[in-house]
C-alpha cells in the first residue's frame, strides 16, 4: 500500500533503504552493496576525500563491519525521500550503536545524503555522502553530537 | 545552447550553480541565498549537526563571508548534475582560497552535494550537504586533502 502522500517511486526508495539498513545491521556486505551503481561517487565519513567506483565502497564496508563485534545497532532518523520516476534523493541522520572487536563502545550520529537513478529498470545508488561536522575551535570531528 | 548530452533542466541547474558560485566569490549574501528553499535541511562543514530552515544557512553565510578579507577564491571541480523535470541533484569538490580578516590563509577542499526541487516553476535548493572527512587515527577533520 502506498503511503498517503507518497508516490510509487518513493515507496520503492523506502523499500531499498529498509533492505540496506537490515543488511548493515547483519553486516551482510553483498546485500549492503546490491544497490550500489558501478560508477558511484562516494563521500565517506572518514578519509579519503572520495571513493570512485564500487570497489572502494565495498572495501570500506568490509573493513567497518569486521571492526565491530556481533550485529550493528543501526537506525535512520528524520528520513526524507524525494523521488521522480527516474531519479531520487534521500537524507537522514544515521545512528550506530555497536561495540568494536577490541571492546570500545561506538554511539555515533552522522548525516547521510543518498542519490539514486533508475538504471535498466532498477534503482541504483549513484552518489552517497556521509559525514560528521567538525568543531572549528579544536579542528576535531564531532563524534558525539545528538539530534 | 544545450550541451550535447544535457537536458534543459540540467542547463537550468548549471546556470543556478554558476550564479551561486559568483555570489559566494563576491560575498553577496542575498544572491547566494536566492535559491535556498525556506524549508532547507542543511548539513554544513562545521557544527551543528544540521540547520533546519533558511535562517541558519543565512547566518552561517554572513559569518563566513565576514570572516574573510576581500573577495573569495572559490571553484567547483568534478561537478556532476543529474536532473529530471522537477527534481535534481549535483555533487562536486569545492575549493576555497582566501585570507581571513586576521591574515590566515585558507586553502581548503570540501565535498558538496546539493538537492533541488522545482517549486512554483523555479528551482530551489531543498537540501545541501557540505563536509570534509576525518582521520580516524587522530579524530581531526582533514582540512588539507586535495583531489
Amino acid at each position: 500500500m502506498l503511503p498517503a502522500n507518497g508516490t510509487a517511486a518513493e515507496t520503492e526508495i523506502r523499500t531499498l533503504i529498509e533492505a540496506r539498513t537490515k543488511a548493515v545491521r547483519a553486516k551482510a556486505v553483498d546485500a549492503a552493496m546490491s544497490a550500489i551503481a558501478p560508477g558511484i561517487v562516494a563521500f565517506d565519513v572518514v578519509n579519503p576525500l572520495q571513493h570512485l567506483g564500487q570497489q572502494g565502497v565495498r572495501q570500506r564496508a568490509e573493513q567497518w563491519f569486521s571492526s565491530l563485534a556481533g550485529t550493528i545497532g543501526y537506525e535512520l532518523r528524520d528520513l526524507a525521500i524525494t523521488a521522480d520516476e527516474d531519479i531520487a534523493f534521500s537524507h537522514s541522520l544515521n545512528h550506530v550503536n555497536a561495540t568494536t572487536t577490541t571492546g570500545k563502545k561506538i554511539d555515533m550520529w552522522w548525516r547521510a545524503t543518498v542519490c539514486y537513478r533508475k538504471i535498466d529498470g532498477k534503482w541504483k545508488i549513484i552518489h552517497e555522502h556521509s559525514s560528521v561536522p567538525f568543531d572549528p575551535g579544536t579542528g576535531k570531528a564531532s563524534l558525539d553530537l545528538r539530534p
